[in-house]
């Protein structure tokens, strides 16, 4: 896909200073929390806490980037989106914030939760069966001319994300190593072209689950690989689900990022554990995997390392019976 | 008790500020939260997240500023505190990052995750039973020249804490009422004392259980009222067992606080689910109250509400039964 990627589509450091200029009203400037090691007491972990935006993550920043460019035809026709939940969350929250009438598309095995902190925004839902979701999205862009903001294989949307690592970078000038959960690609790759523009040194390192690892086999292989989604809907971190990188975020990944890991389920669950109780922030499954990569010793620990904790949407049963465990 | 303090040992806007900047390089500027009301949708509150400071409440701003004016003693003699909990884990981690030795007289009855975080930061722990905690910590003052840190009856402690009130209104200018927990004082004598300076028409609620109303009957009564340990160890907000009100919180409280309301046991609970489900932050018992009471209307909600999240230590079963109920 290299050669269908322009120069001129690549997120740089102004297009991301951009961003962080045009969202500043809704988002959240998310502090970074120092979470102790389980094990090892005199090491922590810096976590960039976007569980704490609005919207309850880190999506909000891409969506509202995107929006923004885009007013007098959302004012007109609306604003669309498909999205596994936090994206949808996301697009619903700034159309409700700016008037904005919104559709969105969500796969029927979007948590409870995320659905119905769409339906409390307003939104119109649309649960469709996850191969349906796409298509479903595509067919009503065709019919109306919605602003259609996609969750990740955006540039605007890649730019909105790369605030994260702004901010970071600002917050931890020192960070040596930065984890990030990968889906779909837009949060690593925006991240990426933040922290390599600015701390050249620092390693960009993508997290996936083991039963979702779609983007660290195509890391392994040079190309982009899909898992299916029977696959994919395997592990309970359901905001990790998508089945292959994006076209724009693959281009990003080749350029910025350094390596990639995957994480088990358990570790997920001890993770989501260990950040509630130590850190006191509740995560989603999603929004940990790059802190389980971190506590079960995955990657390079030396300097001063940091994760980005991506979303905080997650069903109370399942987080009671984490405690538990 | 009121001609005991005199006029000079009230705390103001100069002593706030000053403590802001002492205190600024271990002390994280908290986030202020959104967290929708479990019913009303379209009404929010504020809420100050003191629950993400390092050592996991606003207790380490008031240790932190009364120990930084003491240095050469407590780099000599070491510093010395009694606590419930958080103000003994902000007075170890102080020390801990500042190489001092430390002394801590815990009450028998602290929950085991607050202790082991005291031990976890290298300080020497004494356990007690609950009423010789005070007596205890006086005996050990008279054995060396340690610099006694009080939990909240010490100007330089209430200033510390008025950081967070400082804080929230340049965060939120326009808040119309500040909700605050209340144990021995300190906490709403400093915040009050800030937002009376910078915002007059701001009103300032303290919050209490029913089982440990002793601030509230005070406040009704115009004079300190003690309830005994008996009394006021049956509630689950380990945090706000102190029996009386500090001498000098009683001062700040008369000239600067609004009103007192109480809360449940259930209803403590009920604010704790809703923060960590809808708001994304663990809270304790004793952290909850201030958002139990606007969740219940036990509070005016008109204009922009805000409430102090004070901390966020938390036993993992008692968190979790709380999410399953």
């Amino acid at each position: 896909m290299r050669s269908s990627i322009a120069d001129e589509q690549i997120v740089g450091l102004s297009e991301i200073t951009e961003a962080a200029q045009r969202i500043d009203d809704l988002v959240l400037r998310t502090p970074v929390i120092e979470l102790p090691h389980p094990v090892r007491s005199d090491e922590v972990l810096h976590c960039k806490a976007e569980s704490l935006q609005p919207t309850a993550a880190f999506k909000l920043r891409g969506a509202y980037n995107a929006i923004s460019q885009a007013l007098p035809q959302a004012r007109e026709h609306g604003v669309l989106a498909q999205s596994s939940g936090n994206h949808a969350r996301a697009v619903a929250f700034v159309a409700h914030r700016l008037g904005l009438h919104a559709v969105i598309v969500m796969p029927e095995n979007t948590p409870p939760t995320k659905v119905a902190a769409v339906r409390a925004l307003g939104a119109q839902v649309e649960l469709v069966p996850v191969a349906e979701r796409d298509s479903r999205a595509l067919q009503l862009a065709g019919e109306a001319e919605y602003v259609h903001v996609p969750p990740y294989d955006d540039v605007r949307v890649i730019a909105g994300q790369g605030t994260v690592g702004l901010e970071l970078i600002e917050q931890l000038p020192n960070v040596d190593v930065v984890l990030v959960p990968v889906s779909g690609g837009g949060l690593i790759s925006g991240v990426a072209a933040a922290v390599k523009a600015l701390s050249p040194h620092t390693r960009v390192i993508g997290v996936e689950p083991e039963l979702a690892a779609d983007a660290t086999d195509s890391w392994r292989a040079g190309r982009r690989i899909s898992w299916t989604p029977e696959q994919t809907s395997r592990t309970i971190a359901d905001g990790l689900r998508v089945t292959e990188i994006g076209a724009h975020p693959w281009e990003h990944i080749q350029r910025y990022v350094d390596d990639f890991v995957t994480v088990s389920e358990l570790q997920i669950y001890a993770a989501m554990r260990h950040l509630a109780v130590a850190g006191r922030l509740v995560a989603e499954p999603s929004g940990a995997v790059a802190v389980a990569a971190w506590m079960h010793d995955l990657v390079p620990a030396e300097g001063t390392v940091a994760a980005v904790v991506s979303g905080g949407s997650v069903e109370p049963a399942l987080l009671a019976s984490v405690l538990n465990s």
